[in-house]
């Protein structure tokens, strides 16, 4: 990794999102030397690989960009010599989200990508394929940091890290991004004035304090959440507002992903409703993608646009990027990442995945000490991540008695009974992906 | 705490439980020297506690024990210079407990007096009054142990040993008493040939390994549990029978309360059905409460009546009468308490009261260690553990916002909105009982 | 290990402290059934073995008992279906020993088998063979207990906890035994009437709390020992009075191995006196063992004789024999025993060795939760944690550079430079009992 | 602290360190908008006091910098809405040290001013009147951040986190920088390129890792390390020259204090070769003082003299002024610092205080996460660590008997004699300095 250049390889090449790493690479790669940008997708992702390939070179041509784009389904290709692996895979396609959606809804539990039963499934889909590009990186390229967006990432991070054979890992999510420029949205300030100690567990982050200009805000920012009218402001992520009484006494910022836990109720409810009208998340993504695609398919478009933003997936790119730069920069920034927490959050296993604040010079990222979580967090979050460890060995064996238990262990699955008909159906209906399940042992 | 005799204080002497304490001291008093029990109870209780006095008093005559039986409605009289204090008080009577129990059902959640809403409710009726207690045991009586049997024992214990001022403490459950007695019975041994270990917390407690004389046997054990002939067995305390493969993946045996977390949506159909049709556990619990007082006055009764069995707390005497014995003559017996855990289960303040083996000696109970659970059954340990220290906070601060917070993040509680709906109707409910949440502060 | 009677497999047969184990065995084995005693040394100690166990035999024949005893040099027959294996090896026999007191002195450090340089070096020639024993008893009788009573025996238990094949091993050291033995002496009571809540390591071992009847008199007899008279009563464990304010302020009950750090001057100074008169601690064991082979032979001797009381290992059948018969009869006795640490002791790895009070069933020992120790005990326990734990990987591994290390860090030892020398004079000196440290990779 | 300027209070003002801290703002103070800098000394010291504050105003002058310099011997003065507190006081001035070195010399111990029975002393001296500051920063200016310099800064660091009342607190070293600096130079480099992973205690820090330009370097410079032409660049630090096989298995950077505790026998003849001849370095530093201020009052002097570099305290002002334009303006930057540990090293309580990278930002220093330190430097930090709980403990509460078992444990007293004898010595030395001592209690 030595300042002659960098090589990325970008696992899952071909997907919509691409368009804005690539406006991030571009932003910052002046300071790195010459740059090659790898994008890597299956054989059966060809076509989609061509046409964002396609936009990502005019989109460096018309920057006057120095980065060399690379097209391949050839993974090990991709890989060899990088200095810095991004994964942004989906193992199934669209199509396996809307039958992890769906399945559990028409169970009566909640049906979503990263949590509950859907997590579950799109865990023990992707965390072999996960496994195996890490082995791959340790024999081609082993002093590579690997970056993974794929969700669940705090599974993904988890499985990486205690089961993994590459071990410079950092799992990225845009949640603590996005909280902090809406906080910055909320007051109406840049959001570089405002700094957030995170810490918690990917999809279940908490900002237990904050700050402006330094000066710690927290309990007046609570306090302007609980104003219906500035809740608004927070309603592009949230919708349900929170009660009121909870906000204030809770004494940290939730993230989004909380009201899966704190409004179950309300929240089942509504998916309820959209299911039973024909619609879920994942097939309205995939009508944006399908937008996306057509647009990024005019060869006269030359930068990123707008609608991805629909898309929810902004500031991973940016995330990525900072992190790329600060790395390969040695730059000393605070960033909230996955790492192994190391002590760093009281009552976790030092080897398994958290999401804390971390400082990252060309070592990568190490994290600030946490200490004991609040009381009142500590809960769900030792309980999640007891459930994502479960999860992990039952993706790493293949062991259904163990997808069974953390099915049935999951706060969003009611009953060992439900749990057992939603993962038997769910199994069923991702029988290709979902190999080692299906051999001999059952 | 000499060998020249025994004073044992019972606060809440009237309680229809008292027969069954009153055999088990009877059956072992003759180790102990001259015994004074003293039953008090509050003034309102009156008469129910003559009627138990009565009772005791010809039991005693019939066995030709050495036992003084006295009455009093004045707590400081029965407390002086006591050896052993039994609380065994119901702050609000069962009427109360009706109420936990039909208001969370009406707005849809599970109401039962020792989890979730209800026994949030209970603990913060019974917390201060048990605190009181104790000052008093520390002012008049301080090196007393106070054993404690009111529910939620958990939260109980936990306050006393927290925010208590006399720390000579034990809570005691015969949940482990009744599941080791219950594995006897599934074997057809005699149940002292049985030994379980022990660990989690109150009414949230796991069998870890199962030995038959010894010998491990806790494989055999579940697997026979998974078949329907030999739940049939178990059916008297959890009649809802497991998922087989769960039962097996889990690898440790669930208490019969763990169906409230892996069975919540059956748990809570079928208390809907009973509920609609205007019963609850509460008021059966009346029913053969008002029949047993009838039987008591009777002048001819002069021994427990087999119908005090229907109430459900067999083995609670026994379980206490035991740790008395066992402290009194310094006889090292194992037995399954609720005590301050010291580091005895990982990852839980060393602080808080956990439900674990230990030894009992003159000097008490010590806890043997643990070590880490499982990770299958850390997450809700840890979950249920936050929930008791914020209710406990709560409890002693009489904040709203604190008892609104314990609400939200109880995992049976499936919304902040109904948390709040559900915590305003029980206070008001409860008003008479809660004095401190209903001062100046809010 | 049915009823059906029991094997006991003796490796180090031929010990001078045999009869002291065979007679503990006499009084208790009529509990068990019928009784295969089999002693096993090296072919080198074929003589002595025989001198023992014909002794052995004429024991058991004078006290009519059902022990069949057999001698064997073939550790594969001796171990082969035993239910107890126990080790009581000295790898380089008192010749080494008299090296390891000689070669720290000759460098005006203290030499001792136990602490120190000392007890590195014996650490190091014994490690391996106890692991291979470990491997041996895995194979041949794996469900057997492994009691290790060879010294330094908390390295020795730490390296077969860490790094054997075997799991169902347990340290036995006659320290505790000695020092509630001694209390009750000093009070003139029957030491069933002591009992002292031990925690520490192997030769640190603290009383944390004392009790006469069950009734704690720790701080009384901390008084009570720092009155010169009184001291007296200690004398033959500890002869060095201690400070008497230091044994107040100090507020636990050492063991008789604290004065090797608290008295680092005074024994070292002693240690120097007797060396250059010619004497060590070594020589003196040596003739008395000449002494005891020599009356062992005696075809008239048909009982333990008094003078192996001088031999220095009092109690150390006694707590072997007891631990047996807790196993086998599952006691449930509480014991003071070198086990995995697996929470109890706050601070110490969960994998490691501690001695700590344990109850004993068929399951083996369970240690009781300790909690965090005192903070003025807490820092030389770590520190000789730390130690062990090192030198326990300078065995395993035979790394030069980690004896250096575990040498250099042992608080005995004033230097790098003195560490270095006095490593390698000892590495010299014991060439023959090290080969791991002497093959190519140094 | 807003950004209309700063007011530093520097507490011990007349010290001759002072110019080199007021180089150090002088430097920095552009970014900070109007500085007040009031240096405040005690009556006894005014003399001092004023040479100083008059050298101190001749170099703003010089520098045309708009600091204000005031001088006062009110302490109440100095402090009132100060924005930094420094603490550079000596209690008992030089006098007070060269009897701490010594009187413990006179008993054949190593006598020294931060470790072991001169370290002790200086701390009991020192604790209860920076104890008194924070009390009155608390008052006076509760929102000012509170630094250390005074030794032994860890255990005054230890006492104000555990037992002051204001708790922005932290202590500086210049060990850290100065081993920085020290590998900078080895390798011919600037300093800036060089960043090492500290973490243990005060003077007893450890560097983990070592990287150059962010690659990592840790065992290329143990290694280089053990070649004796490049040990003379460290010498200046460190004279005694490690074995060299001991540097590269230790795996770690140690700092120059560890050889009081690896190399305790050469450090002690040197010392008391030293003392025969009549010098100590207290007597040393008392003359370079004597030189300095001579200088000082030369009224043509308007810089730092480089003399002031012999005095030993290079790096204090650089660290400390650093730390004050870190927080002020929020920079981010990592500094190792004494402050709370909070879980960053594993097994050391939350509440103590530790030497560790820190992230810097307006609201203080945040520890890095370290976990578990390596098994060979462990031992030794957790007896330091116990020993400074202890030796905090006598300081607050005055206690005799805290005080010997301090002294006793400390791993440089030899015995419990050797440890009542030069304690008893000292405290009546000191006796003035010492009061609480000295009432009834005793």
């Amino acid at each position: 990794m030595a300042n002659q250049g960098m090589k990325i390889a970008v696992i899952g090449g071909g997907s919509s999102y691409t368009p804005e790493l690539i406006e991030g690479l571009i932003q910052r790669h002046h300071n790195w030397g010459p740059l090659e940008v790898w994008l890597m997708d299956i054989e059966k992702g060809r076509e989609k690989l061509e046409i964002v390939g396609d936009l990502a070179k005019r989109m460096v041509a018309k920057a006057n960009g120095t980065i060399q784009i690379h097209l391949t389904c050839d993974r090990r290709e991709a890989l060899a010599g990088a200095d810095f692996v991004i994964i942004q895979i989906r193992v199934g396609l669209l199509e396996a989200r809307i039958k992890d959606e769906c399945i559990p809804l028409k169970h009566g539990i909640i049906g979503q990508e990263t949590n509950g039963a859907g997590g579950l499934m799109k865990g023990l889909r992707t965390i072999p394929v996960v496994l195996d590009i890490a082995d791959e990186v340790q024999e081609l390229c082993p002093d590579a940091w690997l970056i993974n967006f794929t969700n669940p990432a705090g599974m993904v991070t988890e499985a990486l890290l205690c089961y993994g054979s590459h071990h410079k890992v950092v799992g990225v999510c845009n949640v603590p991004v996005h909280m902090t420029a809406t906080v910055a949205d909320m007051l109406g300030v840049d959001k570089e004035r405002i700094h957030i100690h995170f810490a918690g567990l990917n999809h279940l982050v908490h900002g237990l304090n904050i700050f402006l200009d330094g000066e710690e805000i927290t309990e007046d920012l609570l306090q302007r959440l609980t104003d219906p009218d500035q809740q608004m402001t927070l309603r592009n992520i949230d919708p349900l507002p929170w009660q009121p009484e909870f906000i204030t006494s809770m004494g940290v910022l939730l993230c989004p992903y909380h009201r899966y836990y704190y409004k179950t109720k309300e929240i089942l409810e509504e998916e309820l409703v959209q299911f039973q009208s024909g619609t879920t998340r994942g097939k309205v993504v995939k009508e944006v993608e399908e937008e996306l695609f057509s647009l990024y398919q005019n060869p006269d478009l030359n930068e990123k646009p707008s609608q991805l933003e629909k898309r929810g997936g902004a500031y991973y790119s940016d995330a990525a990027c900072q992190l790329i730069d600060s790395i390969f920069c040695n730059r000393q920034t605070i960033q909230t990442l996955n790492v192994q927490n190391n002590g760093a959050i009281a009552g976790i296993p030092y080897r398994s995945a958290v999401e804390v604040n971390c400082v990252v010079t060309k070592n990568g990222p190490k994290p600030l000490a946490v200490g004991e979580l609040p009381v009142e967090i500590n809960g769900l979050v030792q309980q999640i991540k007891s459930f994502e460890r479960v999860a992990v060995e039952a993706a790493v064996t293949g062991s259904y008695e163990k997808a069974l238990l953390a099915m049935t262990i999951h706060p969003l699955v009611p009953s060992d009974q439900t749990a057992k008909r939603v993962l038997d159906e769910l199994l069923e209906a991702h029988h290709e992906y979902l190999p080692h399940f299906f051999s001999s042992q059952r």
